[in-house]
């Protein structure tokens, strides 16, 4: 850690940002310069937060050396870690489809659903039992009645599901039925749930918050890993910008720069990403031209009459064909699909 | 709701509209115009989302014309809410003081904490006792323990107490000690806890969360009064930008904008507003200045050495002195504190 | 135009809105509902502020339903527009590559950039003659002696010209070089430079503005479309957000949002997009997978010491597998490269 | 200057950024460390981009510790500039209000403007006479005559002048009818325009950008008084955020964090800043109350019938409302108005 002092700090005030310094457990190296002193601190801890030093009286700046996350750094596994689920290994060379409704509705719906994703060749079926909806008088989703249906509707055609887990309470329950268990982007700082997700032994698909940096993403991650569970996928869905011909700003350099900082696969949603359908496909095209590992999408046998979703919701016909396509842009940069 | 058809939108597309508004129970007009051709669905439900609407073949754009929101509106209540605290009054001509350290730390602290803002004329004392922090390596909380500690120091001064609850397990616990629930930034979109807390019979403070529009704070306002709870106050604590001299963007515009969209009472909390304790004075003031009903600060008889949030925090003698301007602005603007 | 009343707004405050849209030459239709009314407003004119009529006593909201912009929208060249420069056509099958250096910065280095550009089997050169920087301290451009070495490299290898023109004083120097005159992102609403260019017979590259939404960037276009330039290429080159990883956040989606809505070429920087030369190959790739018709690069022989944007700036090497990547993404959705 | 090299960085890796540093006219200290290796740099050059060394093989980090601006930082003139114009004392005591039209329309609105912003206590009389509006199709302002209309109208009341000027040709104009120059958000960064304004003997009124941070703001004060025109005062007039129920979030914390940062004063201009005439009121005290030293206001005797930015214009009661209010702000805070 560093701290730069202002010009012409007093000496009492560097005496006093080291004496800190030494209590909260650093070893201090101080270094005097023409204009700034600077104190260089090593210590075991590393989580500090830089800003309650940059209030001390006569400090300048202060800058943390060492990445506040570290099970999750790509330094820690270099070459990538790959998660399997059943036959299907994610972070792979190849690039795994995860499909299905936002809500399973009822027993036809999802089984057509099914039969749409592994039609086209896709691995997972995703769906989501619960629903608390933004609006207290929506559709809130079947529960554990709608999980035993899209467990079954996925082992007719050996396919793994992922489901939402909404808090700690939830997790045996989704536990037993899906393989994969996604955490919401409202839920990526919930960090009750993180630590009980420490120590599931189920590979987890931890989404961005719409507000939220890839650093807060990555330590959100390592929440979960400190707690014994490495399987962790990352994804990113969308933040929160001001423009507005999109639901959110697909922040498709999270790919790159991910792949960059971590060694965890990470997995793109262009459904929440763009929030309309007809932008689901070109995204999906960019998103794994980006280095993406997979892609989590929304499809459904008629959109228009889905209960949650339908504006970013494909048309069976439109996931064939975005299925075609990223094999197309996957193959073009030596992947697989 | 009104549906505009795009330009040159073909009969059978503008039937289809018609069609599919029908089956979600609207009554419709139609309009045609030069140009475009209006539809106008007047029915029960105003939970649908327009969005999937405008993803439907033919139609150029979809917009609500009823407020999303009913029970948090202003016309629900034009008088304004006013909450009873014991003796405190929140929402009437008074601006409320809230403040209290980040955590409970120990006895000596709040006891300290507790004494500050009684001297200085606060009402009510607030501290954490469960921490869930960004990092898995930090100090969580004193629990139940604290909240003992604090109920403690606040009855023997006459002090209400606000403490926040985490996830909807904790609620029959703080609702023993605490007499408002608050609501962190984080849960602001947690549904299963604001359903929860529409059971409750406490006042709750529902912070907004850092991308959270104002309209999807007053929409979580409405999911806990669709609960039969409708002591609901509303909290202002910073938006994430791109600025970065401080933690957080402090949207003040958003004390007279919610005071015209809804009656309940309007908090400020400038400590995680900006971050930064010698912004926390300033920001009151405005807060005040704007029409904010209370306050929600951070206080601590040594900052320096807090074990959370210390970079906010104000020392004892700014608390002192941020309590006497805000008074004067409060006077100002025919207002008491 | 839409104009719907509040719920309980008096005969009186409707008559003065009908009175004020007659006087700005709106033909009124009245829909008196069972909640509100809606008045409809057909007219000549489209350049009107919805806001303006938002804050007349009883109205509640305002909807323009005719697109702000015309010449610039899909709707007026369905089939796209083809701008030829010499022999280069872009936004027809081929995707084109505009590379160099951020600032010509002496004979040696343009003639170098020339020379990686063609044998890489790019286009068009750029070069910046003009740099007015952030800081008042730094290197400013060589002027118009930078515009004559770079056309002369171009024309030793048969490469079109694009340069920055900074304000309308400068149109007539860089048309007697360039092929292609370039708006930065900061003069996207210098709506006097964009009048000079509508009178100009050379095509232009519009730059997003880092704050600037989709409709505003279309707006732009049409200003210069309005004074009889009809050639305007359109750049995403990323918006400012949240997000601190990269320099900007790439809107990607602005790819199919803007083949949506307008005929006008869409060209990407993902070197201006990103800020860091790492994530420039797989945001390139991106960027023509979700749909963009060329890209605009930073390459320098030597970009560590670059006198400007160095950064952003692909080595050579980088740059001629960017070359061989973004042709294989082109050739998987059908296009050339 | 402060590299801070990676973990495992290679002693070859180190020696380069060594080298460069000295060629780029650095002196290097080197500290190694157990875990990192940190490269003090201490030299004549503050004008480098720190992202350009984060580049380079082998290097983690690099932070600037001198400030990028100099002449408009605090520590050059710590008790504050305040800029004469005629009576009129900018960053003193008083709070300067500084009022009148978006654009200046005929005679007759120009004299009535005038007398309201006299009768209510204003000192400075603003209107646009050039107004290139984002539509094409907009009035464009009166140009020269409207300049003359306003001089005189602020002559017969001793009324100080403020107006826009849009480019650097227009700066022998607007020098000659105005007593101050605003620099609009759009050319915050027009470093031509700045230059030449630095050349200027008339104080200017930079506005922030609306995705300009607080330091960017700042160079460009810097860019100005380089030139060596000292009489610079910043402008906050709402940046642009997701959020939609104003047309700007007006950053009031830019208030005291420029207060600290800069000893040039700072206006607040809350038409802007919001949008809506319904919350000028509320905003201007709030900024008054966070330490603005004045405020910039439209207004308009008519505002329903403005030519342009009627939304967010006063009408005459509402102005003589906040005047009083905004006196009774600066009073409870130790100043005048």
């Amino acid at each position: 850690m560093l701290v730069v002092m202002q010009e012409g700090a007093s000496e009492a005030q560097t005496e006093n940002v080291i004496n800190l310094l030494v209590e909260m457990g650093f070893t201090v190296h101080r270094s005097t310069g023409v204009r700034h002193t600077v104190l260089g601190g090593v210590g075991p801890i590393d989580d500090f937060d830089p800003a309650a030093l940059e209030v001390i009286e006569g400090v300048k700046e202060c800058h943390r050396i060492v990445s506040p996350y570290k099970l999750a750094s790509r330094h820690f596994k270099p070459g990538g870690t790959v998660i399997k689920v059943g036959n299907v290994e994610i972070g792979g060379r190849q690039i795994v489809l995860m499909a299905g409704p936002c809500s399973v509705e009822n027993e036809d719906q999802i089984e057509r659903a099914a039969e749409i994703v592994a039609s086209a060749g896709g691995q997972v079926i995703r769906g989501g039992a619960f629903k608390p909806r933004s609006s207290p008088y929506s559709f809130q989703g079947l529960g554990e009645h709608g999980l035993q249906l899209m467990r079954k509707a996925a082992d007719r055609r050996g396919l793994a599901v992922i489901s939402e887990v909404m808090d700690q309470t939830q997790i045996p329950l989704l536990s037993q039925y899906s393989d994969i268990l996604q955490v919401g982007a409202r839920n990526m700082q919930n960090f009750n749930l993180l630590r009980e997700l420490g120590k599931v032994r189920k590979p987890i698909l931890l989404k961005r918050g719409i507000a939220a940096t890839i650093e807060e993403l990555l330590l959100s991650a390592e929440y979960i890993m400190s707690g014994g569970n490495y399987e962790v996928m990352l994804c990113e869905r969308g933040i929160r910008t001001f423009e507005t011909s999109t639901r959110n700003t697909m922040d498709i350099a999270a790919m790159p720069v991910l792949k960059r900082l971590t060694h965890l696969p990470v997995i793109a949603d262009p459904s929440h990403g763009t929030g309309k359908r007809e932008y689901v496909l070109p995204m999906a095209r960019a998103a794994v031209a980006a280095g993406a590992d997979g892609l989590l999408v929304e499809v459904h046998h008629d959109p228009d009459h889905a209960l949650s979703d339908g504006a970013q919701t494909l048309r069976p016909d439109q996931f064939t064909d975005m299925m075609q396509q990223v094999r197309a842009i996957a193959s073009a940069i030596g992947r697989a699909s």
